[in-house]
């Protein structure tokens, strides 16, 4: 992006926003790269906005000169997408972090675009609720509602899909609209809501959200379960989801993945491939859901099955399964992770996992497997040096054998960390003709492209 | 509609179609009405489809020359959805009622359109997977989730926007597309399942519905207990969904509702606010939730809580719950219900209740009040003589108030029905501008405006 029209929209922003847009390179630079492996790109100026009168001044001033906007908070994107790839403004929502409401009765709150998921837990800790959504990274609610987000406890409580009930969006023209209400439930209009959740900022700017809250249950136990095989352990979450048992956590480590758990967070796991679990309820129930569940993985060859109800415990075992991220160093010194992020039909999630170790293992690149495996959800990281070219290139390829795999066996090539840029080439793999009908919505509702343009919306 | 360009496609569609053609009096007077209370209104034809492909054929047709498509099935539309209100040509499906796959292990079912709600759980019977939604009627699966359609069960598994994975559906322009995956999970473009759950027919026809099975749980217990005040029942509802005791349903009645249901289903139940409960799990599991919601009526002034796990108890209690609408010829000869449907935050629901039953205590009208109180959601029926225009006329006065309340309660003019024609005048209320962001996806989708056309996306 440039030309005059954008030096004077950029010009006419600082009358009103002063030291609040910045060209500046650091800040430029901040904002023109995430979490993923993309190569940055910088925006032009970055706009700190503060309120949703603020985000619609920007988005007017670019709507009218044709000039793109892209949403940025904790940019903590897997998939680069607040990466502004045709420059122009990265809009910063991070000063619009103020908790609006708190609904302890109907056990919902609001919350401006830019408050994180940490920040919410920790401003309702003493209402008896939590949100438990919960990315690796500590995600604003704009960003994760965006990416159609999710963690290690959708198993239980949904994905934000699930738990966004209504959203105040800035569309590309610069209206302020609200989508959706409060109640549970509502058959009134086209939801709009979930039109948004996923949209990837494409859509317009996400500025407050209405999620769900959940009580906090009166007994959290966790267990650990380690298996002879790999084979096994999936298999155990298959039999145990069908069971029906209402697990709250279900996590599924390879063998390479807790050696890395136990060398970043101090643990002495058995190195085999394990599952993480979690029971949330009365005393009695969450020791029966864990009796049963010890049963299952019982039959599919799992041992140790240790639980505990005890705090400390729990807290360090999720540490360690939520940090997995960083303790890539502790397996090979100076390397990256390429991370990739499938889901696939329950009944297929054994051979899709199977598959995917055989790839690694039949491969020069060292890989570990993790997952949301009771949704059928798991992620390969590939560690590699991108800066060897045939590291890159090899990774690049078992990432294409994993994600087209997982579309043939009816899956998705993400389960939660959403297209961005470089999976845009799999849309049409997975969607064929919808595509149109995305690529149409997106012209009706942006006909200039003017939001977070070069992604979802505009796809071959 | 009329003219030379309809007669002509009805004619050339009756080359294929034959005899599945019709333009005999009684077919089109059928298709020309449903449960609602709304006046017939004929189409110019009816075409019986029987696959995907041929749905395809009648929507290109009707697209060239700009004829009206209305979906129709079961024709059980509380709000006249499947009403051809300009004519035109009414698409049914009921043929169309075929089960194409249940994958017993990712508990998931995929059907055609046509496929009614008791029709698949008769061929799931034996698989110990159920399916919980449960609309009055049995509705088809396609009409349930053009609706958005709910029940008693939602609660604890959700309407059928929790539990649509994936639909084909036929474009306004005659394309057949796949929205969604069977994965449970999914991060990759627009919703376009939501967005065609609840769209009523106006952007597509569904043709085929993907939807979640549950498991049937290994104990089933019900429990019925009657409440000094209304006040006190609604309140320990509320109480009861606050505690995070995942109850499977629990239902309102209010005392002219119990009555009816006693006189109806010969039942002997205590006339007072009555709720009806039911809870799924393991034996020691139901009998915790029952013991701690007992506690929590007693609270409110619950008495004779009465819990049984008797299957014929069970049902004979929620069949005269479902029966509750062909109950008011009990209370009333000769009458009709004016239906409603109202959702509110569940804070807001005892005063909302309250406020029903005052309006109609007021009124010289009979009216019930029965609620799937969990999710905020309850109907009042208003038990007139349509054809007396002042019990008419009475009770569009006291909807209006009873819609206006719940909205400016923050809640919503329809929990499970829907908008249909009658209350459309609601939307841009609720809505606001949002609703211009509707009728843009409606114009984009449908640019010839063919699909279902005067309601939902053509609203002022």
């Amino acid at each position: 992006m440039s030309g005059q029209g954008l030096t004077d929209t950029i010009e006419s922003l600082r009358l009103h926003f002063g030291d609040r847009l910045s060209t500046a390179d650091a800040v430029r630079e901040h904002h023109g790269h995430d979490m993923s492996r993309q190569p940055t790109r910088m925006p032009d100026a970055v706009v700190y906005v503060e309120n949703e009168d603020e985000v619609a001044r920007v988005v007017s001033a670019c709507f009218a000169s044709g000039i793109p906007v892209t949403p940025f908070a904790a940019g903590s994107s897997m998939e680069g997408h607040t990466i502004p790839l045709k420059g122009g403004i990265s809009l910063d929502l991070t000063r619009m972090n103020r908790i609006l409401a708190v609904n302890n009765a109907d056990m919902d709150a609001q919350v401006q675009a830019g408050v994180t998921r940490k920040q919410l837990n920790a401003h309702i800790r003493d209402t008896g609720l939590f949100f438990p959504i919960d990315p690796g990274a500590d995600a604003s609610l704009g960003g994760m509602a965006s990416t159609r987000a999710s963690g290690t406890t959708a198993v239980r409580y949904g994905t934000m899909r699930e738990n966004v009930l209504a959203l105040r969006v800035v569309t590309p023209e610069g209206k302020i609209i609200t989508t959706g209400r409060r109640t549970r439930k509502s058959s009134t209009g086209y939801d709009l809501t979930k039109l948004f959740v996923g949209a990837e900022g494409t859509l317009g700017v996400i500025t407050e959200v209405t999620v769900k809250l959940h009580p906090i249950p009166e007994t959290i136990a966790s267990a650990v379960c380690s298996f002879a095989t790999m084979r096994g352990a999936v298999e155990a979450v298959v039999a145990t989801i069908q069971s029906g048992i209402p697990v709250a956590r279900i996590e599924f480590l390879d063998e390479v993945a807790v050696e890395a758990a136990n060398r970043h967070a101090g643990l002495s796991l058995k190195v085999a491939p394990t599952l993480f679990l979690e029971f949330h309820g009365s005393p009695r129930w969450v020791e029966e859901q864990s009796t049963t569940v010890r049963e299952i993985a019982d039959e599919f060859g799992g041992s140790d099955f240790a639980w505990s109800t005890r705090t400390e415990e729990r807290e360090r075992l999720w540490k360690a399964r939520h940090e997995t991220i960083y303790s890539n160093q502790t397996l090979r010194p100076g390397c990256k992770a390429f991370t990739t992020d499938v889901c696939v039909p329950i009944s297929r999630l054994a051979d899709s996992v199977m598959a995917a170790r055989e790839d690694i293992d039949s491969s020069f690149l060292i890989g570990k497997i993790i997952g949301h495996v009771g949704d059928g959800n798991f992620h390969v990281g590939y560690l590699i040096k991108p800066e060897i070219p045939e590291e890159l290139a090899e990774a690049e390829r078992l990432a294409e054998r994993l994600y087209q795999r997982a579309m043939d066996m009816g899956g998705t090539f993400s389960g939660e960390h959403g297209i961005g840029i470089s999976k845009l080439k799999y849309l049409r793999r997975e969607h064929g003709e919808a595509v149109d009908m995305m690529n149409a919505i997106k012209a009706a509702l942006d006909p200039r492209g003017i939001m977070n343009p070069g992604k979802l919306g505009q796809v071959e």
